[in-house]
């Protein structure tokens, strides 16, 4: 069996809080398909999330049931704090059958035996991997349930994190905080970009001294050159050329717990013009951490880096951050408060997240992050990193 | 701007071949979410597929249609074939939105102003990251368009690879014994599962002398120990003891492509017992890859994997081999032909395979895998490693 990874306190906790949410909004049973949401109800772990499962929470059951693949019922034993009776698992002529066969004519019948075919089911109807044919196979099976949107609703239980999860962050924050110094010490003229990737990759999986790192759910981007306008290339065997920007954006993984960080590197001495954009960066990006307390908006803390670019004549469309913390392929982020106009989302104690603010010009951009915690004090910062335009 | 993977005309030939397959089904537009369809389609390649996009391919043009986040529009340009009127994006306020928009909202414009709104548009319904959310969406978006099911259309083009794909699953093959042989070499008595795999990646990414490998679609997995009966788990930081059976699974990647390898461990001197059970593995496998050529079914394929291991009087219930090739996270596989019982799909020259049969029992699994060209001589095994349990 592998270390818990949690007290099972933590999980009732999590377990009572989405049930609270479930009688706010009157559901009978809700499906959790979300890789993380199922982690974080039922501390299920494994690369399985490419076929149908689900962890399913009904108001009169005190643990949630895990439905998944045959293969992966022993995960579900050897990873979740669930009991036997409450795993459960289809044949594998269910999985890209060609039989007519789906696994959620299983996890139908299992709602059905849970006595809440004819009752309000609420689904992740925007989450990964639950696929348009998922929704109307259920619809297909349940004539009698009523299905609600139940999309974020444990990603907004998740918001706050415990001390336990900021524990995690912190010792990701580390591995970044190494994997970062990894690859602004790898890049250079003539290195190839998956020199560099490599590079990262060998921190990340090392960790520290103490513990090793777990798989992110992003890889290692690092647009660099031209391509420091396309924040989502991956590398290739390019080299590295003098004069060539690098954007470098990772994040250490513990436990499937995030401390995403960004720098940028510029291959050879900096223009001075880049330097005076990136410390502009850094100038918007503090404004907004300190802005960063309990009682304050999203939108807020983004209009203390719109106020301070505008100073300087720049106006940029995007957010500049969001929630985030447990995470499986293909995000980190939570998908629930964002940094930005519009949202109204206030700020709390222990909450999370990545402010990744970015000014990208014709030729080269400038980014530079911070993964933060708030306190009752305002923004505690997970990495300590230099902020500054590094010369590679 | 990156190295050309592919021709346009072989690009051309698979919109020409796409198109055959819409008219079969009568389909006006083809609205593609899949990653890899897409990037099979218009070359996209970045790590955006955490927000919605799509190809979109119509009767009429050339070129289909390429739609994603406004920031990814430079990563269309940089790494598709398609001219910048196929390039199509939508504000960012559309991305985890708290205003009510919904990328899907963008994309039903799109097609508004490709005139198939009131068309029968062809969805693929099961793919990842295609949301229950994202067709509701575009149902109430478009109202007058008849939306039908075309899971797997692409998938299906894609199931015979042309020349130029088989070098890269070649290239990626060189990947896999070299990550194979690293991740064997690092495994030992009190070595930590995620040295093993830090020693994986460095070989994934290192490649070869010739070129760097790429991110692959699932990240190694080693169960080991008691854990060698949860194929899915991934690595953690508990040590390898002697005694320990330890299952990699890996896979080199080479512009997307992937040529999957497993094989077995034991620390230590492995029990004649295993040993033998890893030998009646790879007798099955042999037996099935003899089996295999142009004009065979895939369950005649599976049948000698059955028939052989009967002999032992074992039996198994899961499908030992699927189609793959191109794919991103969180599988390489096509989801088309399996090799199990009912899958009639008969085998044609240039189809590719993961063959990866197993033995899986209460104290230990053993498990040995190779991807296969199907040639008009039998099967081209692309790795060369050899099929043995390792002492490790």
């Amino acid at each position: 069996m592998r270390q818990s990874t949690f007290e099972p306190g933590e999980y009732e906790r999590r377990i009572e809080e989405t049930k609270a949410r479930m009688r706010e909004e009157g559901l009978d049973a809700l499906v959790v398909a979300d890789p993380a949401n199922m982690n974080y109800l039922s501390g299920y772990d494994g690369w399985s999330f490419y076929v149908n499962q689900a962890v399913i929470v009904t108001p009169d059951r005190e643990e949630p049931v895990w439905v998944g693949r045959g293969m992966d019922a022993n995960g579900a034993r050897a990873t979740t704090w669930l009991s036997e009776e409450s795993i459960e698992s289809y044949s594998d002529d269910h999985v890209h059958s060609p039989y007519d066969l789906h696994p959620m004519d299983y996890i139908a019948d299992v709602l059905e035996a849970l006595g809440v075919s004819d009752g309000t089911v609420g689904l992740e109807m925007d989450a990964y991997y639950f696929t348009a044919k998922s929704y109307t196979r259920l619809q297909e099976n349940l004539g009698e349930a009523t299905f609600e949107d139940a999309t974020l609703l444990v990603n907004w239980v998740r918001i706050r994190k415990s001390e336990r999860e900021l524990d995690y962050m912190r010792e990701a924050a580390r591995i970044s905080e190494n994997a970062m110094r990894a690859g602004i010490d790898a890049i250079g003229e003539g290195v190839p970009e998956s020199e560099a990737a490599r590079a990262i990759y060998d921190a990340l999986i090392r960790g520290t001294d103490d513990y090793g790192g777990d798989y992110p759910s992003i890889v290692p981007l690092m647009p660099s050159g031209d391509h420091t306008g396309t924040p989502h290339l991956t590398w290739t065997d390019r080299e590295f050329e003098a004069g060539d920007p690098v954007i470098i954006e990772l994040s250490g993984c513990r436990h499937r717990y995030h401390s995403p960080l960004a720098r940028t590197a510029y291959v050879g001495d900096p223009p001075e013009e880049m330097t005076e954009r990136m410390e502009i960066v850094v100038e918007g990006l503090e404004a907004a951490l300190d802005a960063a307390e309990p009682g304050v908006t999203c939108e807020r803390v983004e209009k203390a880096w719109r106020d301070t670019i505008a100073k300087y004549d720049i106006e940029k469309e995007e957010r500049i951050g969001y929630s985030m913390g447990l995470g499986y392929p293909p995000d980190w982020g939570e998908h629930t408060a964002s940094l930005r106009p519009g949202d109204e989302t206030v700020l709390e104690e222990d909450m999370t997240f990545h402010m990744i603010p970015g000014l990208w010009f014709d030729d080269f951009g400038a980014e530079l992050s911070e993964t933060f915690h708030v306190t009752s004090n305002g923004a505690e910062v997970l990495a300590d990193f230099p902020r500054k335009l590094f010369s590679a």
